[in-house]
């Protein structure tokens, strides 16, 4: 068995690694910890695990509370992790960061972006982005992976291989996402009161979402050159999910059944992402509580757009089911063990 | 135009208080009050309010801060309420208190359940229960008016009829309620955070809510003896409106149609409540937005039992809405002046 | 007293220009008709109505229903009303059409879009646009007026001043929109029910919803060409609201605050549209309930992308609060008789 | 591997059945029928199952569609089960119904509440009622199992330790239960039309709902008399889950403590039922999704009532997950497997 310890289990990404993790035949999860909830047992925190038997919280925000793990994960705020991972690197432990710390190449970026100076800038380097899509082979190799954020994972698994195949329009790249309320981690505050989002919806963030630098990391990549995006995140009256809607540029005239093609091929043989085919269009209880991806295309003919639309739920497959998926590669276990599943409906 | 203040108008019930103003011909919003907004303007506590043109937000909790006011609304928490009164009463000006401190004939019931002591208990004993349908002509004659709470109002309005003449058993009553969550005021707790709520759903309080003896005073009185009730409120995912369902045992046969009738007859001629007959049940959302209560029941012949379900909007009828009421009652205005409404719907 | 009629008054527009009209001073209903629903009282139909003294439902859907009314309104599905304007007309009634029959200047487009031939061209030719900050002049000399569509609305306000003043690009126009479900009115489909949508949200009609060439139409005029859009609704889990967000190109360097102030003074005086300034953003919720139009911009100063967004309630100022502001403009009435509300919050 | 078959399985508790058995080792799907569906794929039905490779729908309706399985699930409406019943216990195969066709001892009750005659009287004498934790023993040695419904699932759980130890007065049964809209199945109707319900909340079927006699007969049983119940459902505006609170007169002088531990004592061992001690409560949401039923109870001093509340999700041990606990018994498989599983939170 491969012990893991989660610092920071009381926030909603932990529990779904506790949650995932508890269907999941190789591991055992050995240590929890939370400033703030020391002692107690998990089902105190999360009453949805009413009868859990496992570790309680370890109130130690410090290394050595996951002595002994193989792997931990790090399910702490920003800034928080590139503080705690030298140290588990140093005991030869694998870290997988749900946060942004790990996320950038260049640290300077993050720098920017975050407002706050990196304190493990060197490790930066060593660290791989954690889309297995993209990155499995570095992933496999890494001792740290800095988990996607929730937006980029719905944004550049469907641009991935038309940025390769330079049907789309690089410096025409329009996002317009919507998440649920989730993505906003469990804290109290009055913007995400219930009665204040019921019945609500909104955007947020215009122009200024700090997922579009890590967003544009991974597209310039892709597309061979420096990338800008137009980013603009919004907030959906539901619990889970995330939908991004892109409005795309085409360079070659092509229909949707051939973009719809390209994009069948690029992902053939990949567990967890599934191309909706017209006239289906992807929803967004289609994919909460898994960890796949589902898109579809259409070409608008009349003005050469190609929209693409791209599910995802933001807690699995935009954290802790991707960050699952990552152990797994990580400690050379099947790729999918503990994610498959499809979805509760309705 | 009668001049009104409001201490505490940055809460839910003083939003409500403010938007049913503004359509108001015979009142001016002179003074609102918020210690946490000072030189604030509406538009910036609620933007709902966006475009709005009155005053700003006073951060003054004293009573200077609605000198020259005729009339006060108290929306402010419970205890605090108590202590600002008797200076307003000194000014000549009437009260309205939307908290509990005014509501209990016998100051001594207040200091259990609110587990404080009463600073004004001598002003409890002048003040009238601001349940106009009950209490028309002491509101009237009232300096100070304790506004219903939620749950009791929606209780009170349709078990009266029925206590009066005798026909329910007073020491069977059971009354099971629905709230949506903006009774729980506009506050961040990680209780109320969205995706807690969220397709969730839950009892609370269970035979401890401090509605139980408010309601208790009143159906003592009308029952003609000491009533204990068996209260059991329920948190609903909605922002607004409380279903309360009263399951009571009949104490001689009737069928629904009797019953109806019976409800019927005593609220003639009342503006605000109505009687859905047989085979129409009400619904939230038709009252949703107004200051109405409609009430059905169905006699079980199986049982003898005798099933009520009253709704009302509980930020309207259930607060904000009835206080308005007895505002218009306590200045010889229309008692429906600016409360005519039919509910936005769907 | 102006007499109305509303041919098709058991939708959800139908009910919500019967809501309206309750306030309004100046108007009586004289007549509405259903043809699923003769002799029902209108609580029958909405129990929302419950103890409305007023018409009981006609079931013919020919003119004579609305015999002796000064104006009508048809609230019928597309199709019908064409079929039943040119009897009106004769009658000397004026008419304001709810659905899309006369909306298109062009009756070709209306047949190539709606996929059927057009029974009364020449009135076409007749109609106004009912968009009153645009057609104020237009409307008010009308017979006929063609009464936008929801999503149109939410667009062509925001757009109107930035296409006239040449400030962004014509030709790059992409349009993310997002609807209550009460967009798809109130009939019994497997796919707006309950459990299906209750948590989801979905892209639909992408790239050929009906609603592109109205749109176009209006933006065409303002730009002084031929504008083709792209266009995607989405299916938003609440009940009322449409936010659109626009993806504009800027034509010229503009910072947020130029483009507030552009709009500002476009809309000055308009009773109806708001400009929310930075940091601010719309919502749904501050805008339902009324006939408001609230409009936010951003500029990215990093991709030179202007983000507009826009919210209105789609069934008041994108339907039947619209429609009320056109009768009154059409009967010298003040324009905002009773359409002066603030929204229920929360 | 056994070989089931399902009966009607385009609807929701069928798709929940083909969720659920995905995860199941021990079986294998082989036929699954719709007569509107036929020749579909299951994603074609279900787009939460795109990527799905199963069989296909056979569109007949006979009990030649399922030959060669070794159980069947009929999950079609009430009426046809009892038609089809017999063919396939004469073929040998062993019969789940999800409708009430089997779950009366006596037809005749059946007969007075469902309006229909019985057409395959004899066979209800053999079938077990499919409630495991009180019926294990005849579910293992039945051929046929009447698996119990919703809400008599969630009030018969709770109240079996209490009616058996006599604590509880039989003849003072109250209940107010609360339900998600996937109870009433996936059928187009105006009065389940997304808008009509969001936001909302209504009762419905007062002391009229057909799960009356079922939870009276099992009641009786319990109780070693003949009760009858007050039974009021709700319909509570989310997708799933049921919570019913219980209103019961103690019979002698109990502590909430002292109730809890009877409860858990008598459930001690039970791998799906929960109770959840004071002060927590049960909450809807931390059980969907799992075949758990979570119960609390609270004495209240003041009026000697015990309130007791318990959560199911009413698609799964309310449904589908309860028939697979069922099969799981009749095969003589682990009577959990396929069904562990830790709610999605948030």
């Amino acid at each position: 068995m491969i012990k893991v310890g989660i610092i920071g289990a009381s926030g909603y990404t932990g529990g779904e690694l506790l949650r995932i993790l508890a269907q999941h035949p190789k591991v055992e999860v050995a240590a929890i910890t939370s400033r703030t909830h020391e002692g107690k047992k998990l089902e105190e925190v999360f009453a949805s695990f009413t009868g859990w038997n496992g570790p309680v919280f370890n109130g130690s925000d410090s290394a050595d509370a996951v002595d002994g793990c193989d792997l931990v994960f790090l399910a702490v705020p920003h800034g928080v992790a590139m503080a705690l991972a030298p140290a588990l690197l140093e005991k030869g432990q694998k870290v997988i960061d749900l946060g942004a710390d790990f996320r950038f190449r260049d640290y300077r970026i993050y720098e920017a972006w975050y407002k706050k100076e990196h304190c493990a800038r060197e490790m930066t380097k060593l660290a791989a982005y954690g889309l297995p899509e993209l990155y499995r082979k570095e992933i496999r190799e890494a001792q740290v992976v800095g988990n996607p954020g929730c937006y980029p994972t719905s944004v550049i698994l469907p641009l991935c291989p038309l940025l390769k195949a330079g049907v789309v329009d690089p410096d025409r790249i329009i996002i317009d996402a919507k998440s649920g309320v989730s993505g906003a981690g469990r804290k109290a505050e009055v913007a995400y009161h219930f009665p204040e989002l019921f019945g609500n919806f909104k955007a947020y963030g215009v122009a200024t979402h700090r997922h579009t630098p890590e967003i544009e990391q991974e597209l310039s990549r892709l597309a061979g050159k420096e990338v800008a995006v137009s980013f603009t995140p919004h907030l959906l009256p539901v619990a889970r999910g995330i939908l991004s809607t892109l409005h795309l540029s085409l360079t070659k005239t092509m229909n949707t059944a051939e973009v719809e093609s390209m994009l069948a091929e690029a992902y053939q043989g990949e567990p967890f992402i599934k191309i909706v085919r017209e006239p289906q269009l992807p929803e967004l209880k289609n994919v909460t509580g898994t960890n796949c991806c589902h898109i579809a295309v259409r070409v608008d003919p009349r003005t050469r757009q190609l929209i693409v639309v791209s599910v995802i739920d933001n807690m699995i497959k935009g954290a802790s089911g991707q960050a699952i998926q990552n152990m797994n590669i990580m400690c050379d276990l099947p790729e999918t063990m503990s994610l498959v599943q499809w979805p509760v409906y309705p």
